[in-house]
């Protein structure tokens, strides 16, 4: 019996992970797939992930929701196609390599180009909340560096 | 000097439309593109659409946020890829040709695959937002039909 109810898990969390591609229409409702929390090695602070679908090296691109409490950011990024950010709550930064960091905010729309090492995240007092599509080339969405340090972080 | 403001609005309205595209980081501000309503021949009802990124024939997606009055709906059509709907707020409808409609709200996800034949709206007595991607082939990223009859969306 317990077997099977793994077994059952195990075939809900594939379809939830495959849905995104399969002909008909699939509903996922909310709360099927486990909010995750970023990675130590990819992310400094809080930051919580949904996933909303899986994405393939076709022309289906990732999509997940991603919020960032106060001070939270990525690390380092490239995108290997590229990722557009819809900010849907709060206010935070976005800064490519070499350039100013610059402020964003529910309702701004940042489109992130191939290959542009890059870093986002919330303000120092505030959260900031977006809906994430990054488009995959060889399995991949993004590749990450270094953490970015609390000195890179408030550079004005 | 008329003239060169012109000619200044008409680069701000083109990088706008091509920012999805480029390369670097282009950030678009909240209310850049104007919300337009939903065309009388392809939406019942009062519907709100907030265009966030233009898609193309690669592998860009068109992103927007569209805003269902209650008993507002689209008309029945198809999509040439597929359309991926995260539903931000509310409660509404999907209904695929020859099933019955189901119930979805603020937290599912929906994927409609390649020519499903369908529709989704708003509930009767209760609005409906989702985020809406679709994936584009030969320029288009739907095909429309027929309006959904009073009779046909309030079918059990």
């Amino acid at each position: 019996m317990k077997k099977n109810l793994v077994a059952a898990g195990t075939s809900l969390v594939m379809m939830g992970a495959s849905s995104a591609h399969a002909q008909g229409i699939q509903i996922t409702p909310a709360g099927t797939t486990p909010t995750t929390l970023g990675a130590a090695q990819n992310f400094s602070g809080h930051v919580a992930v949904d996933i909303k679908a899986a994405g393939d090296s076709g022309r289906h691109g990732s999509v997940g929701m991603v919020d960032f409490a106060p001070g939270a950011r990525t690390a380092w990024h490239t995108h290997p196609v590229g990722q557009l950010l819809v900010i849907t709550e709060g206010t935070g930064w976005v800064q490519e390599e070499g350039q100013p960091r610059r402020g964003i905010g529910a309702g701004d729309v940042v489109w992130i180009g191939a290959g542009v090492r890059h870093w986002h995240g919330a303000a120092q007092a505030n959260g900031m909340r977006h809906l994430a599509i990054a488009y995959v080339k060889d399995g991949r969405s993004a590749d990450w560096k270094d953490l970015v340090s609390d000195e890179q972080y408030g550079a004005r």
